[in-house]
């Protein structure tokens, strides 16, 4: 049995996805800066995207920017921020993803600004009132760059109130929402964001590309310089074929997020229920605020144990043992590391898609009985 | 008629292209960072990827870098030898594309480096001498900062003078190959760039992909951060299909060189002849050193060629008034201006593929015959 169960690392594209792309790789190949016929063209594909990807969020079009992916859509806040909106200081917290705390690296190495990191707690929770206090007894301009759903735990940052401490003391917001672009109702009316990142392989899109949503009050200066396409904020021409699955994907999402939530929510009861059949398991991260599609199980050290990622990869299970994005080796995961996690302790991230099915959870589940002590009821 | 003269702005996908991405966008939807199988198969058609394009342009694998495109990839060097190689001068010239001319001007006013522009003369040749003495007078490290053909003239660059300037002065070269990647033979161990960009959809490849060769010798750091893709030098989950397509489109071109540059020399020698037909007609650019595929073709003004591109597009003819990346509005070229163009003429670029045909040329001028004089011999 192949089971696919990463999908906090990536996802399949729907078929609607793939339709599109298709259709768009073979029909629509004008440049969408041209003037001419092939070119209205695909700026037409570009701006229907753009308003439907507004509209799903909540939105102007003006302030929907076409990127590689939420890596550079992060890399545009942290850097614009800095540069054209005189932030001197950035709050953010030890666990986000690499795409903000190698940015983060760069910006204290070369003096850009200040970098203060929140605490977190062992579920992976920040401290709104240290937040609070940290914005508020900073003398310099405040950014405050935080994910919305922790990639490797699922924790869920409470954005809503992360954005009100932001917008009280005239700080900016920015919210990686790689992790739940697509899977929570985001909407920019509703939690007052300045900048919001996500990409598109994260909700059944296609890899390389992704947005960014630069509130109108807050626009930035271009980091790529060229011709102007974006409204000048992100030159290059356009992935037309990714904008086009993207809109498609982030649509259908919206459109089927409470069906979706429902079956995941499903599928995580029914898989923590069977992980009860095994022996000195933990799930990591926030016992009442995670994603319903991500499960980070620590497993007890065993002579088997060490070998578990590649053991369940030869068993056909795709799952991650910490955040895809590095370099392809099994890494210590910072984000394990800072909430005080066991280092001796193997940690296997296991996320689902809605297409996910009890099934292929039961075949995972007898899998890891062959490299995890089963508990004494269950034997 | 349905005629495409515009391939110089982007190019239609070859089936072959097609193929290959929309058998990676339906299989292959890992991460390819994650050390899991479908992780792996990712990871191997990026490699496979690399080694082609690497192969193709005679360089090692190590040293081509994924990005969003050539415009991303231009920033990129221009940015990176300032920061990292101690770039304090670079020379260029002022009918380079917007990504290069953008961001000089960004680097310019925030006074990250001194910015000379080369003189150029009507054919848009640069001056070698003036690059040779200018090189070897700057008291500070040099970058070398030109195109290889340019992209409204067709002027091809002397790149293996400019090479040999660069280095026999210890001076960079970071050469913007967009237009010329695929069609002339480039090979990094012939003629030393320092860097060299191009862009996938100039080749008959997919848009918003693209690469960037960084000599072994003059690694730069990141200008994107993240999660350490491309080896730490620009991050964000890859463009997975947009790769393979690239890959695919370049080895093609590699391998139909020949037979598409005799093609197009035959297109571009019928054009000229059947140019013949019309009244007071300029060819703008290099007379000698011109591409096969780029002929600027400047018309007298009269009350019907003020409305030229408009009446051509109405009869299906694409084709460009300067270049594509810009606006969608037709503006005024920085590039006409500076090889002293008339600017009460009107300029059309025709810019052709090896599938182009001489009733697709025919069928143009028969149309531009009714917006600009007949030359009196062909009356």
């Amino acid at each position: 049995m192949k089971v696919y169960f990463d999908n906090a690392s990536t996802t399949p594209l729907l078929p609607e996805v793939i339709d599109i792309m298709t259709s768009v790789i073979a029909d629509s190949y004008g440049n969408p800066s041209s003037i001419h016929r092939k070119g209205r063209e695909s700026k037409i594909i570009i701006e229907e995207a753009r308003k439907i990807i507004a509209g799903c969020i909540g939105a102007s079009t003006g302030e929907i920017f076409f990127t590689s992916g939420a890596t550079e859509s992060n890399n545009m806040a942290l850097f614009g921020a800095i540069r054209d909106l005189g932030v001197e200081h950035i709050i953010s917290s030890p666990i986000e993803h690499h795409c903000i705390l190698h940015t983060l690296d760069y910006i204290s190495e070369n003096n850009l600004a200040t970098v203060s990191y929140l605490d977190v707690n062992e579920e992976g929770h920040i401290d709104y009132n240290q937040l609070e206090s940290l914005v508020k007894s900073s003398s310099k301009k405040c950014l405050v760059s935080l994910m919305h759903i922790n990639n490797e735990l699922g924790t869920i940052n409470d954005i809503q109130a992360i954005a009100e401490i932001c917008s009280d003391n005239n700080a900016y917001f920015n919210c990686d929402a790689a992790q739940s672009m697509g899977k929570l109702a985001i909407n920019v009316q509703d939690t007052k964001f300045s900048f919001l990142c996500g990409s598109a392989h994260k909700f059944y899109g296609p890899k390389g590309v992704g947005f960014i949503y630069i509130k109108n009050e807050n626009m930035i200066k271009p980091m790529i310089h060229g011709g102007d396409q974006e409204r000048g904020i992100r030159s290059g021409t356009e992935n037309l074929y990714g904008i086009a699955g993207m809109s498609k994907a982030l649509s259908i999402a919206y459109k089927q997020m409470d069906t979706r939530q429902t079956q995941l929510k499903q599928l995580r009861s029914y898989f923590l229920s069977k992980l009860d059949e095994l022996e000195d398991i933990k799930i990591n991260g926030s016992k009442e605020h995670v994603a319903d599609n991500i499960v980070s199980v620590s497993f007890p050290k065993t002579s088997k144990s060490e070998l578990l990622m590649m053991n369940l990869d030869i068993s056909g299970i795709c799952a991650s043992s910490g955040s895809a994005c590095s370099s392809g080796v099994e890494n210590d995961s910072h984000v394990l590391e800072h909430i005080g996690h066991d280092p001796k302790r193997k940690t296997v991230r296991f996320s689902f898609s809605h297409l996910n099915t009890n099934e292929e959870i039961d075949y995972a589940i007898s899998e890891l009985k062959k490299y995890t002590p089963i508990a004494k009821a269950a034997v």
